[in-house]
């Protein structure tokens, strides 16, 4: 993974996919994930809905996951947009995207299931890319599960 | 603002924030700007829902919109896919990607509210790329404000 | 058609545009086309929807539907997201993207018709980047016509 479109290509993937573990992944050791409603970042407040703060976190929380969902009933699938590009140098990319997500159910029907945004710093170790932070700043989020799937 | 990528992302991301200024300032001086539907195109109809011939008409129809409606109660979000590079040299392209936005209500559901095409004629200056022409291809199109919002 | 962003975007504009015809052009002669469900590739079953292992059996199909139906009753829209690269080299790229099918009906209501991935082997010809080998993984299928549409 060293180009951005691949970055973001295998970030859907791995979550419509449901490879949690790989989605980790794609992390930085120091990374910060965390979800967040537009309203609230609209509104300047300082609500999460989802909030990890270094690669451990996250392992933890696809381990919680792993441990409560047995099985998915629906397939999800991520179709995200072009990266702008905020700012980058020879390695490091601040970049955003918009992404929607897609819920197929057992019946074959789709429906939208989340739209909104990435936020996230990009950075290149040793010829790979990583996700150092990513704010995803969901227009609408269900939790649908004792602990939600991220996204 | 110099790579295609980032010119349609920011092109979607400044109307989806509502940060319409911001958008208007990405066409060129020199800009033609155009709503019209599939339809009409297909049938060879000259007809066009919107139209602006050069970016002060832009500017000015931003303006109206802005006296017209004073809140946004959802929330729009383009994701558009890979452009078709129709044609290009060193200092502009013409380029044709599809769109989708999606509508998110204030009761958390979204819906698909526009899809369509965008073709458009890009243009370095000075290193900063910018919008010469857009023709907006819509599939469906909702003239839901009196005012309607650019696409 | 010489960037994997334009050969993909040509993909889905072929089809949204109904030129079968020219979507046949994007193979290459000694190509593989076939259409799979996400449920059997899932449980390592099988089954195909649709499968053409050249390109005379590719016009074959565009021709027989062509035969059947007469009319569109709908568009179709299809937006891609970004690749992910799996392996490359100067002459070949295997990729995976993710796409969703909107499809708008005379009533100007549009809705999700099809999710899914594409897993295609590109190659590069003289210059110019064709498909050898395009499995279309889908999330949902519906078989709306007597010989369905490629997707």
């Amino acid at each position: 993974v060293n180009h951005w479109y691949s970055l973001m290509a295998e970030y859907g993937m791995a979550l419509d996919e449901d490879r949690l573990e790989d989605w980790v992944e794609l992390f930085d050791e120091q990374c910060d994930y965390r979800v967040v409603t537009r309203e609230n970042v609209e509104q300047g407040l300082p609500n999460v809905l989802m909030w990890c703060d270094n690669k451990n976190m996250l392992r933890d929380r696809v381990e919680s996951y792993r441990e409560v969902n047995e099985y998915n009933l629906h397939y999800d699938r991520h179709v995200i947009g072009p990266p702008k590009i905020l700012q980058q140098d020879g390695v490091s990319a601040r970049i955003e995207a918009n992404y929607v997500v897609l819920q197929t159910d057992q019946g074959g029907n789709s429906k939208v299931f989340s739209t909104g945004a990435y936020h996230a710093l990009l950075v290149l170790d040793d010829g790979r890319m990583r996700i150092r932070d990513n704010v995803v700043v969901v227009d609408t989020f269900c939790v649908q599960t004792l602990i939600a799937t991220p996204i």
